[in-house]
């Protein structure tokens, strides 16, 4: 049964859901027996989005009006008074499939298919797809559900093509905060002649993800032809994967795992390699940061969970190199998009002031790649890329890299600032990682740009009593005071001084 | 850091979630460093609730206004252009030990007191309720937890108080359409002198709950202060659980299970007891329908839940009497609320058109229940219910509650039907229950009172090609539309006959 109306407008950004406004007391409604919360299939030039039903009076949205939410509104391309027809969305038939996950059978290839395409298509709510996430956690994926997971997000999504040949990736597991090794190992491998088409997600639970930094140095939202273009003409990129519509179910599940603040490995490896495969990659190398404090915990986990990767890796023929790293402490001085772009510009200019510790890091996974890809021989990696960065041709690479993304700009400063002093003095013994990625958030971080923390002391420095520890940065004052009353509620465990 | 705004309230029914509208531009969104999807305290008056935020354009809601979804407009009992104070809510803690469950921890007393708690103040999105239903669902609650749920789900909301003495309860744990026996139990026992005060819930994956079905006869979304005045002077009543309060947290957690067609063993139990036990009761028999297509498929799992639910009813001191029953058909001839009312209507005002089947099941349960409560000698009970159905004095006893509840009324009529005829001769083989459910869902139940279907043949029956099978009832052409194309397309697999 359709109903025909006209698209409206009114607005409302709902949190990132496909909502469509109907007035309670239209015709439309009547015929279609619709009550909230009804799941309506809205049709509009060829586009298709399954919305949520919200009723609302006929003062706010005309009888012969269907008003949409900006998701949903984005969604179909919509126009203002353009046609839309709406009919009720029948049973989403891939939902047993979740339901059989959660009560503990394991999901085949077509299943798995089924569901992220109906993911895909905007037909799941946001309750059914918190279920997924959830169920995909509680119940472990194996290693064949993975896989099939992997290439479900692939097939639902575009995928590039290039030249034959090697063509690099890298990627961190993220959960340390500052680690922001990306840009300068594109820089470094772009400027050995390697290809690197780099696609980078946002923030899922921390202050800043690689697209959310990037994004103040230059565009990051490009189309998949803009990206293509940037990689033929410089060799690499650093863009956002949602943009470029590599994987898009992945950027629809990382939205609910941030709502949840669940991260399970199955989902976590899926992820990863379908952005990598969807983005054209054979060799890649993973940064693995483990510690108390960052998103792998222990040896044994980064094990199991690197193992499983190169499991799954081998079966789509991307060749992988996994180095598990130091996540005890953060990495660099700067948590939050546009502070930790200015590390990076530090290490990549080769300016005095440079964190040594990102810049031995950064080094250290080129190097790998170098080796992975065949650029160096086994050894050598490291040293042509410490040559390539100390020479300036790296910084080249890059600032060509940022104008052919559409032009570089200079990281936004914020507004308000407030440094926290050592209340005794001390050696620094330990970092939270959560905490101060909590204290980065609560600043206003990644939402802010310019939002977030800067670290004044190193693991290991000697402290003395009223000496600046971190410098809170934030927009707002409401933000500030939050962080500040954090930081101060958490100061021992934040930054562990041993006298 | 808190804003002042004043309520405003634009008549957006948010599918039951709580929504606070602010404008993008309005200097409280600067102040507080919003951004969607953040969550916000909301307070007016001594009432608070946690509303997701949505931003609006400042010709929806004025700068110095908040607007609030219907839900969280009835939560806070917000007046308009009443004074509303918001802040940022702060980190849910209570996330965390969702988030352990999720990962395989088993959850204490406190974590649940803690998560049900957080729940019933509104502070979780929807996304956050999934997250919980699922993991308890895939992460099977063992018998502490389930004990741990319920007594936190008393705790969390209203507790009825009564003389001392037997408090006298039934359940059905549902999944067979028609099953309609509450309100004649309640009748014959309350005419037989026992204190009942029945709560029922709505529909949460069926076509018509008890609550939904009795509103069509009476009032059912009585103060807590009513429904004790209507069991004070009747001995009984049917009223709806969510009206009074009792047990709050499961009504908002069947919302969710509704949407996800997800409903574990655990809540289930959790669900049942809590309701229970926060009502007073002290002897309740529990009807557990058993069948291929009905909740409980086997006889296994029937005596699995029904052992960890004794287990559990007892560590609170209630008496529980599991009567394992016939779940392979539907009972009585209508499935929707108003249809199943008309069975019951038939069955207590002993008319010969009466479904026998659903007056010799209450019959049945309504014996066991004055047995275990000590109101008849074992194996006297069944006599004792059926003299007092047949006396009519049932029947007074129910008139008597309907319009102690606020006034009896007759079950509304559908506007359109349609009757489904056989397409071959055969005998009546099987039904499948959940495609019935379905198909009356289809036609507008629960939603619509009138709407669902009325079955014209039972099992065993010989059918004539022709001969009329079951009449779909809606309230709109385009469900009637859509139930009959499900019916026409399952056919055979709704009601199977055998040559």
């Amino acid at each position: 049964m359709d109903v025909e109306l006209r698209l409206r407008r009114p607005g409302i950004d709902a949190a990132g859901e496909a909502i469509v406004y109907l007035d309670r007391a239209s015709p439309a409604c009547r015929t279609l027996g619709l009550a909230a919360p009804d799941r309506l299939l809205v049709t509009h030039g060829g586009k298709a989005i399954t919305a949520r039903l919200n009723l609302v009076p006929g003062t706010l949205i005309g009888p012969d009006e269907a008003g949409l939410s900006e998701a949903a509104w984005n969604a179909i391309m919509a126009t203002e008074g353009g046609p839309v027809t709406i009919r009720k969305d029948e049973t989403i038939d891939s939902m047993s499939h979740v339901r059989a996950k959660v009560f503990g059978h394991r999901l085949d290839a077509a299943p798995m298919e089924a569901i992220l395409s109906d993911i895909v298509d905007g037909r799941y709510s946001d309750i059914q797809l918190a279920a997924f996430v959830t169920a995909c956690a509680a119940r472990p994926l194996g290693t064949d559900e993975i896989a099939a997971m992997t290439g479900a997000m692939v097939d639902t999504g575009a995928r590039m093509t290039w030249p034959p040949g090697v063509i690099a990736d890298k990627h961190c597991v993220g959960g340390l905060p500052g680690n922001r090794t990306t840009p300068i190992v594109v820089a470094i491998a772009a400027a050995c002649g390697l290809m690197i088409p780099k696609t980078s997600s946002r923030a899922i639970t921390s202050p800043a993800g690689t697209a959310d930094m990037m994004e103040t140095l230059a565009p990051v939202n490009l189309t998949l032809d803009h990206m293509r273009r940037v990689v033929e003409s410089e060799g690499g990129c650093i863009v956002w994967g949602g943009a470029v519509d590599l994987s898009p179910a992945d950027d629809i599940l990382i939205r609910i795992e941030r709502a949840l603040g669940v991260d399970s490995h199955g989902q976590l490896i899926a992820s990863v390699l379908s952005k990598k495969i969807a983005a054209g990659a054979t060799h890649l190398v993973i940064d693995l940061p483990v510690g108390p404090s960052a998103k792998i915990r222990s040896a044994g986990d980064a094990e199991t969970l690197s193992r499983t990767l190169l499991d799954v890796a081998r079966r789509f023929g991307v060749h992988v190199r996994v180095l598990k790293t130091n996540g005890a402490h953060p990495v660099g001085r700067g948590i939050g998009p546009a502070l930790e772009a200015r590390d990076v510009l530090q290490v990549l200019r080769n300016e005095a002031e440079a964190p040594d510790d990102l810049r031995a890091k950064a080094v250290t996974l080129a190097g790998a790649l170098l080796e992975l890809a065949g650029m160096a021989a086994e050894g050598g990696g490291e040293g042509l890329a410490e040559r390539t960065l100390a020479s300036g041709r790296a910084w080249k690479k890059f600032q060509a890299i940022c104008a052919a993304q559409g032009g570089m700009a200079e990281p936004p400063s914020a507004r308000h600032r407030q440094t926290v002093h050592a209340q005794t003095s001390g050696r620094v013994n330990a970092f939270d990682n959560r905490l101060l990625s909590r204290a980065a958030i609560l600043a206003g971080a990644p939402e802010e740009k310019a939002a977030g923390l800067d670290l004044h002391v190193r693991a290991g420095d000697m402290v003395e009593e009223g000496q600046p520890l971190l410098t809170l940065h934030s927009q707002s004052v409401g933000e500030l005071a939050q962080a500040l009353a954090f930081v101060q509620k958490n100061h021992e465990a934040i930054i562990t001084l041993r006298s």
